[in-house]
């Protein structure tokens, strides 16, 4: 598997073409951004620990019929993927209020929604990341209405699996960030599913009064982080 | 008609009580805020053309069927309303790129869009009016799924009608907002549609360059406010 050419240096990852022009090969870097934080800061071992983590989902979600762009993974901080033309979204799914929730619309941290919810931002560094919603995506001709249902329905589904995924290892899902892309007309999951963009919480002893039972998992060193992972590749 | 209590002093307009509770008097002040511009100022007879400008235009709805919160004009500067439950959210629609469009996503103003873009606002001072979905109206509790769907559904409508209607008058329906709410577990549509909520733009011949063809509708004073208010009137 011989790359050929970096097409792409983002803070997380590096991707490459290869000789096959329908394949590219993603590399996860130490350095990296946290979820809704600004400041980069590296960690050894993340960037392989955060692949282990995605291949692992995407596998998951394989198998409930939630096509992903993973082909293989590589070892080492490689996955070979399909190449998808991405379309330029965030879409975050939200189940219990933390992040910029707390500060955009004044709700309480740790707050579980009874009805989740799904926001859409364009990926634009020059505006910011600017939230969108499914109209914009149309009207700015960056998906067709068809493809935004698709988009809907998949993250609604991968949010399901996942929550109770996570649930049964003992860990609430709290928020996470999907990019999708379209592969010969079909659309499918792109990017990664990491500690970098899943948001998770402890489940507390339900004795506990609600306030006191949000406790946020964050890993910050390589410890940490291959903590979560043992938790998360447990078979439970 | 006596007028018990003022309930509600905005800038643009004042909201009393009647001895039945179920009906509301909406009075349209002179002194407004345009629509995306937080400077307001006072011109002479604006509150009565917004108010006349209203009431025609529920009128005209009502014939296609869209619920308003209109019962009756009662001259002047006031119509009478039903008393709705409203729910803390704008609307926009928008067919044609300006305002607050131009600056979050760096498009061009006047520019056609081909699919409407309808874009969600909460109502709240303190965090400046974010922007939300549907979504976020469902898990904040504003609204239940169903009546989302309405609120979408009719907006759709009186986008398609108001397209129609201000196309015959040689206008072009730029974007506007809305506010809805309930009567008798009833979505309606409340609030105003008057030149401060609506956005509207001149048909220009359409062998001048596009570029050259968008010539906002910009009332400034008594004149231009009568000025319009003639030609949303005219029989077309």
């Amino acid at each position: 598997m011989k790359k050929k050419k970096k097409i792409f240096e983002g803070r997380s990852k590096k991707i490459y073409t290869l000789e096959d022009t329908d394949q590219l090969v993603q590399e996860f870097k130490d350095e990296a951004v946290a979820f809704e934080v600004t400041k980069p800061h590296q960690v050894k071992g993340r960037g392989i620990i955060n692949k282990d983590i995605s291949v692992y989902l995407f596998e998951y979600l394989e198998g409930f019929h939630i096509p992903t762009h993973l082909i293989k993974d590589l070892g080492g901080r490689e996955m070979l993927i399909r190449r998808l033309e991405m379309i330029p979204a965030e879409i975050v799914m939200r189940n219990i209020v933390a992040g910029s929730l707390c500060a955009r619309y004044g709700l309480e941290e740790g707050k579980e929604l009874n009805f989740p919810i799904m926001e859409f931002y364009l990926k634009n560094d020059e505006h910011k990341d600017p939230m969108i919603n499914q109209s914009h995506l149309v009207a700015l001709q960056l998906a067709v209405p068809d493809e935004v249902r698709v988009i809907e329905r998949l993250t609604s589904k991968i949010n399901a699996v996942l929550k109770s995924f996570f649930f049964r290892r003992n860990l609430k899902l709290v928020d996470f960030k999907l990019e999708f892309g379209r592969y010969k007309n079909k659309i499918m999951l792109g990017d990664e599913l990491s500690l970098d963009t899943l948001r998770l919480s402890h489940v507390v002893s339900e004795t506990e009064p609600e306030k006191t039972s949000f406790r946020m998992v964050q890993p910050a060193n390589e410890a940490s982080y291959e903590e979560i992972k043992k938790l998360i590749f447990q078979v439970a």
